[in-house]
């Protein structure tokens, strides 16, 4: 287990829980189940059980490094890496690859969301250790597949030769979010799954596939060699991510590569990419509304109603809405509007930086 | 004019502009149209034209004493009529009755509404005078009679004796709130108008009505002679209305009497009934929508929106809604949802009374 290390991801702004989520909060800093613990703190503690506490690392922007500092204390600021502006997952790939590399050439390293949540957790763990394994004495790029549970198109899809056997398959094709029709196909072939953001690779074989497939980036990070895990990394860092071009790992290498492989996710999992997926795994009352507010609900149905606990909310007659009142923004929209919040975000925020 | 006086019921605590207006702050005291005068401030400048200031007399509860004094800073004590508890219109009618009697008994008198409103105010002037001077040298009841617009539910109706060429026309029936199909019905056949609860008569010809109809009422207040702008009326007011009953003027009076005469209103009306009337004479955008707030409408129309400036609303696909956050309350609920709003506050005042 020494050699394994834990990249967790945590610099997404997200708007699609806007207004609860903002800019200066964004949503793996919050509670968004309402156990006492963030969704940044919830997959921390999921990785406990693979990785040394000492080989974790977060790659946030370098806005959030408070709220890092404060949710996970028992990191160093060695472990906290912080990006000066977002430029995608290749960047916030490389820039631990190299990094971790420098520390331990031997590193198997997950890449993982900070803001996903995973039910049956000992399944998560088995999936990981398999895929560990699977990468510490190969040079495969391995990702975690979900099974769909429905015809996403918000959602990369992974497909796989059929190998009933092996635990760890050969991946044919990524497609980033299909159109409705498509991914419905996707789902009823069994050949697919999701792409769920979380990667398993040997640090050895995720900068060779950099240097192969994104040599640019590669050569950037390489030359900060001298200054990682010393005062000077985020100097360096700085004027590093200046040069990165914004690409997303699957884009840059997943889609390309020839030795990438999937292990199935046999647990459960949800992004909580969308209101309506929050209301999915959460109680509900007899109408199908979730109720996280002081409120009172007439001929309301399939809802979701949010607010603080001394504002009083009263809803009549509405069927698949969400209702949320967050400090001074008051949002009411069809709770399947995900595809909305970028727009409602933005618009917002000419409305006043306040807002966002 | 120096016989004319002015009684305007200042006590209603309403419901159906909650949560903007309140137990403690009721819609006559609120600017709700934005003017920088409140709805109890216009009526006071409304009657400017046809009574001397110093014979204005405001009933209301003693909860808004402070309320009425602010907003009509040139009232004396004598003038403010305080309700310790509410009895309905006949007793908020036979009390300035009784009182201003013993000032001048030949006092006419005019009962009016404070949360209404006139547009057409010169009309209007002229309209009360018409009923002001038929009061003053006769025995009649008179209503201004408002001509129906749509076949309203929760108006009462008057039927008139159609006498094209008299001003001031007899009154033949009374009909509370009808039935849909009987509204209907009233407002094709063109003899019936609305009562608006404007009432014009003589506090001679009043009195005389009250003993005949409601002699308990009479006799109750009658015994306060004494007292009436005497630093012990208050006292007296207390104990009379422990013995009230609560009727209003129109079912103990108005559909009983026999000499009850009606002057058309020829000025444009509402009373502000419901946030669908509001709706209704406020200026809309495009989708009709009327937007008092920080707003960010989505395929949204025919609704109301209202909120303070410093919270954004944002709203999508809504039709006929309203959406109102007033200080701790949000309530989204249909426009003409007005039936409910008694149920909404009881309801919410259960689970606080800081939401009532």
């Amino acid at each position: 287990m020494k050699h394994n290390y834990v990249v967790i991801m945590a610099g997404g702004i997200g708007s699609r829980f806007w207004p609860y989520s903002r800019a200066n909060k964004p949503k793996q800093f919050l509670d968004v189940l309402g156990t006492g613990r963030t969704l940044l703190q919830m997959t921390f503690d999921r990785f406990l059980a693979i990785c040394p506490e000492e080989n974790f690392y977060v790659v946030t922007n370098k806005r959030y490094y408070d709220l890092v500092k404060e949710q996970l204390p028992t990191l160093s600021g060695d472990q906290i890496l912080l990006e000066p502006v977002g430029r995608n997952t290749a960047a916030a790939v490389a820039y631990p690859a190299f990094k971790i590399r420098k520390k331990d050439p031997k590193a198997v390293m997950v890449v993982a969301p900070s803001d996903h949540v995973v039910f049956k957790e000992s399944l998560f763990t088995q999936n990981l250790n398999t895929a560990i394994k699977a990468a510490s004495n190969s040079e495969k790029l391995i990702t975690i597949g979900i099974v769909p549970t429905r015809p996403e198109t918000g959602y990369g899809y992974i497909q796989y030769h059929s190998s009933p056997l092996k635990k760890v398959k050969k991946v044919k094709t990524f497609t980033e979010k299909p159109e409705l029709e498509l991914a419905q196909k996707f789902v009823e072939s069994g050949d697919f799954v999701w792409n769920a953001g979380i990667f398993v690779w040997s640090v050895e074989t995720i900068i060779a596939a950099l240097y192969e497939h994104l040599t640019d980036l590669a050569v950037i990070f390489e030359e900060g060699e001298e200054f990682y895990h010393t005062p000077n990394e985020q100097r360096f860092i700085n004027s590093a991510y200046a040069q990165c071009k914004s690409i997303s790992i699957d884009y840059g290498i997943m889609e390309k590569a020839s030795n990438v492989f999937m292990v199935k996710g046999t647990f459960d999992w949800s992004d909580l990419g969308s209101w309506d997926s929050l209301h999915e795994i959460k109680a509900k009352d007899e109408q199908e509304n979730v109720v996280d507010a002081k409120a009172i609900l007439y001929n309301t149905k399939n809802s979701y109603v949010k607010g603080p606990k001394d504002t009083l909310i009263v809803v009549q007659d509405l069927d698949g809405y969400l209702v949320t009142l967050s400090d001074n923004v008051v949002l009411i929209c069809k709770k399947d509007a995900e595809k909305k919040f970028r727009e409602f975000l933005h618009d917002a925020r000419v409305k006043g930086e306040e807002f966002s």
